[in-house]
């Protein structure tokens, strides 16, 4: 009864070695352009998770059979976009030289640059899947080379041709996709032929990042740029399970912006496909 | 011009007489665990039902053509469950012993407790057909018997193996799901199988309770637990439509939480499955 | 550095005179009944139209290839509905006077009239075509003659028998839908038989007129009468690409309300689908 | 238990013919020209008047000791502002020919224009006390002669010089102030001077109408028309009653506009100075 | 860096066993009668206080030189009062037993109870000063003793006469004032005469129960039952002040409902109540 | 009519060669710790401006007499602190390079250092006076030392000792307030003490910069950092008036955050005081 006042998401309560994968919070938005917010991400869905269940009926798996460790927020330096990558990059490379999986909550989508540099020096052959309505591969914007317009760009930097699938791209400028069209595999509105990839993929490292723009904003408005003509929840989770048979090193939910849906519908979406993808990609007890 | 202000549901102004039809509203939602506010669900219903219209293009009927009365809202005791279902269980009865309809506007899920209770007296083989995402099969929550979340094993307390038939559920406990599975018929997810049912039930007393939150969160936000991954308006409706052929014997629309949509379309969504509710059982003049 | 801030809607900043497309707002919303509040949609769409490319990756289209021009708002007189239209229909004969396209940002649909004198008296063999929730065919509305309500009835005291076509009506009274059925064409709920429409109308002139509440209100929550069951942002815009073939001279969207979504959802809706429905009417440089 | 719903303001249940007060809803908000809504202030306000007792310690008066008839709402025409006014004054007209005062709650600053009309044909000799941040004098607004600014001078073309007194005007063209220094008293700002006023208007008739948005923003947020500098609910009340001395023949409340305060506050506001208006003017049974 | 969550108010992340105040979270709200929310308030004011600074410019302190344990959110029980009342008269007991203050976050008002029951028994003559806009007198309410507008007089059955004072009263039934003048100490809107009452309590165990709705509405909206007419908030903290000087054996903060306030001020404002009442009431380092 | 949309605040449409004032918009809002979105304030500001007049009750003045040139919004790089401050300083050295008064619009309080940066070139005796409810006065803040925190001290950097006058403080951590009080003049709450200040600055060129949170949040709610205990309007609008006999050589406003007041009365409140700021610092033409 009278114990220190622990939050974590829900059914992820356990201790940092005995869990198999470890989510944190990357709290950062200074370069989203359009309308910021996302800094609130994380703590806002720990405090709602508990509107939701533990139990999948859709995994028929429970999260209380998992071990999972919340490390909470990380601190992060506003405005310095460099240095906060550090910060994430820092954190990330603790887990996985732990052996364990990172799962991050953004923030904007910039953070995966930070996570991805951890993660990609661990496994030099990694992949990314990435799940988002818009292309983010300008290769600077408004004369920026770190932005959250840039991110898959910076991490094409890392990686190179061949290594890069988008799904569900529905926005972005001109010259995005035709630069894309050389560089990275891009599935635009929808998730067809993700299960080709995921065939290709096998055995491989794969880091999955999915930006919750993907989904329709009559499912998920509370985000900083939404774009009409996504997918449903359905599709989504039905990305996440063709995709949970992979070698999943690292992952990342990003992009929910609280404050733009005060139904609180957005953030219990959040909610729930990261409950779903921790029981897709971790292991059970 | 010099009336009484009298307001009803649009189109529900009959006189309880000659009425075939009763809906009232039970502003209660003490037993709430998440996010309350379904008291003030019948009171904002009516006031927002002058923005649709008395026809349905659908059914291709007019509330003006059917005998509908609107009792207005019980004053029930915030804070004391089982009195307030006593209130609830009195006014239904009544209702019923005239050889009407009960249509109740909750309110959390609990209420239809105490309207079951005095159907079932009437109707001792009475079945129900839920619509809901979820179970709401706990035994106890948090120690209580009388929740929202255990309402439906409560009416089983009285009705027994066979005789309720959930579709939509998309969220619950495992142990919930393990219990229903010997008790009651639960399809998950949608109305697949909804039309076997009804022909099964051909002849019998039937009471339909909505839980308005088998609507995907992005058509119903406006609820206490939103869970993504729900039907449509055209898959709610089309259910409606099939039990329509059946003997409803008492209705309910309840968890409607209008504080948590401030755009209005909830309680829009929830007058017009009001509406449909009604014509699909009721008789014209 | 040092200019005039000229707001426009994104990509629009042509000049008159090489323009092919005149955008402009028509802020009124007088004689609607339930919600008010259309009249701040033209304003609100510029300002939030940056949140937006360009570029389509659905046309495979930029707007900095089409020449528009964004003649801001005119200004309405409040409260006097017949004056207010008259000064919509001016406006609109200048432009099509000069043979430009007008494409009105609304307000209630009932600008939609005022536009309709201006290009009906221009191309006398006018065809309507109207994507929309409500029928808008009663004669008169609370004794009005000139009604959001009546829009489509006095446009029709215009054009006559035949000429107006409706895809997506889901709601009216049944004299609407009686009247109706003997005086145009309508197809309830979505846009099944189109392209058939489309296939009779070619060569000739044709007004599209979109009332955005044509769209599920899940998509599109900030209208002022939202109604269940509606249609999808792909369906819209597969809509308005079956009839880009035509030979559009007026077009119009109206009844986006956005103090109703304070997501933006709405307005990031309507801001897309004027990009598209400029790109499949208009004619690149 | 089985009566028909009937919804008046909170203690306003009495009979017509046994009433002093009767106060009723003017939804009209037609030529509003910044932001609309106060259509719905008097509906919102039934409804949330049970957030508020009937007991008032300011007074020491209890509503249920006060004979008061709530006639509910016009059904006024929108978009036809001269016809709207027309239902105004005939309604008033039968409510002061009976010998009662009428009450009415806007609708914008204009509805009481109808009010006026039917009251100075009663009492010739009508004087108005004005409590609003708006002079609302000018002669016409956007070429309109009936505006919600202009109504005060529609008012004083029946009226005349001297009639007019005005308190906590702060917004307003020059040239209102400069036309009403010659024919209205106008004290700017709060209520100084008003005890003198309401000695020299001793056993005259007066009408009274309280634009509420002479609150301060902070206290009365929703409105169509906000402006800094208000007076406060204490001082309001004291104005109230210093006012209730005289003779009073009407007055209304208006400009509530409960859109634009999601918390409620406004509405709330507004149901505790109707209350006090009605325990101020009105006489113990 | 990998450490669990643990989420306190800001500045009150000591030990139970150095603190010498106890703070938690009494999440109930179910005997509310209008409008529910507040079992968010101690969640959602711990999350928010990191916007606040932990120093005070107003008394010169700091948190940090202060030893407070924040125990995080009691578990209660739902729509059983007794029980939930009992979880928090034994978590109390426990507090007061190990010779702490515990400082309540509420919930509605009743949870005042739970804690008096506890801190009475501790201190046989324990006194109380209230500060609330209601009086919450009620012998009962809809026939329920156990109620937010009862829990005074339920806490008087415990003290009986001449133990209670009340400032600031603004709201309640004709009766409950009548009652109230032979057995406690009112002051109605206002904290007139705390001076004086201060001065008599010199010496003797006071709880100070703070219903935040003692502010002004403009201060203060997110609250159940917002009452125009109340305290600033330099006047609440002059309030607290003018307390300090005396024997503080228990205290809490109540009726906070984060969702009315969408602006987040109202949880701001609670935040720094809080903070000055911690400084006030505790010891430093 | 067929003219280019340009859009201003309000009566600031002049030529930028005949204006003696440049108002601009620096929309950035990277630092901010708490909330952000001030990076909006200017394009909501002009939006909404059109609900308040030119002309001012409280100055007498009308803006229409005023020669003010709106040069929209800067572009500036979300992310990048540093070019973002350039950018803004480049602008305001045009501007004061011209023999102009620069009137920024925020953003947060950060750009204040740009604008401050290149006045402080032209008139190396600059001083600046502050409104303000947060010190600003940390030397770096989460290792940053460019921070919407530190502003002021980037300030004193260029200034030093004794130029830098405070009024409304109230919020900071306690070495602020310590370092002040050696190297500025600071006034805690309120404006006392500012006519005395004012007298010892006549003559110097003044640099007014406005953190509209210095308001109490009752009025003023939309901002990143409410802190309880602030000013009135009037209050304000008194200090500016005392101010405005010095030499104002350049000034801005800043903090508002518009998407946290969806009431539009921080806006509203916002649009008053710049004009209020224009009519008292400007020249009459």
């Amino acid at each position: 009864m009278l114990n220190k006042n622990i939050e974590t998401f829900i059914g992820c309560d356990n201790e940092y070695d005995e869990s198999g994968i470890v989510i944190f919070g990357a709290p950062f938005d200074s370069t989203t352009s359009f309308r910021p917010g996302t800094r609130f991400a994380s703590k806002v869905m720990r405090g709602e998770s508990f509107g939701i269940e533990t139990y999948s009926p859709y995994q028929n798996k429970d999260l209380e059979d998992f071990n999972v460790y919340d490390g909470g927020d990380l601190e992060l330096s506003f405005g310095n976009t460099e240095r906060a990558l550090g910060q994430i990059e820092e954190y990330t490379r603790k887990v996985v030289q732990d052996g364990k999986i990172p799962c991050m909550i953004g923030g904007e989508h910039l953070v995966t640059l930070g996570a991805v540099r951890a993660v990609a020096e661990q496994y030099p052959d990694l992949h990314i899947i990435q799940f988002d309505a818009h292309a983010d591969l300008r290769d600077d914007y408004l004369d920026e080379k770190l932005s959250h317009a840039t991110v898959i760009h910076r991490v094409w930097d890392i990686l190179g041709d061949g290594r890069i699938f988008q799904f569900g791209i529905r926005s972005g400028d001109r010259s995005e996709f035709e630069w894309g069209r050389n560089h990275v595999f891009t599935n635009k509105f929808n998730f067809n032929g993700l299960e080709e990839i995921v065939e290709s993929l096998k055995g491989k490292p794969v880091y999955l990042t999915i930006d919750l723009d993907v989904l329709d904003p009559s499912v998920f408005p509370g985000t900083g740029t939404p774009e009409a003509g996504g997918v449903s929840f359905m599709e989504l989770l039905q990305g996440i399970l063709t995709v949970s048979g992979l070698n999943i090193v690292g992952c990342d939910v990003n992009e929910l912006s609280p404050i733009y849906d005060q139904s609180g519908v957005s953030t219990a979406v959040a909610c729930k496909v990261l409950r779903e993808l921790i029981l897709a990609v971790g292991t059970e007890k």
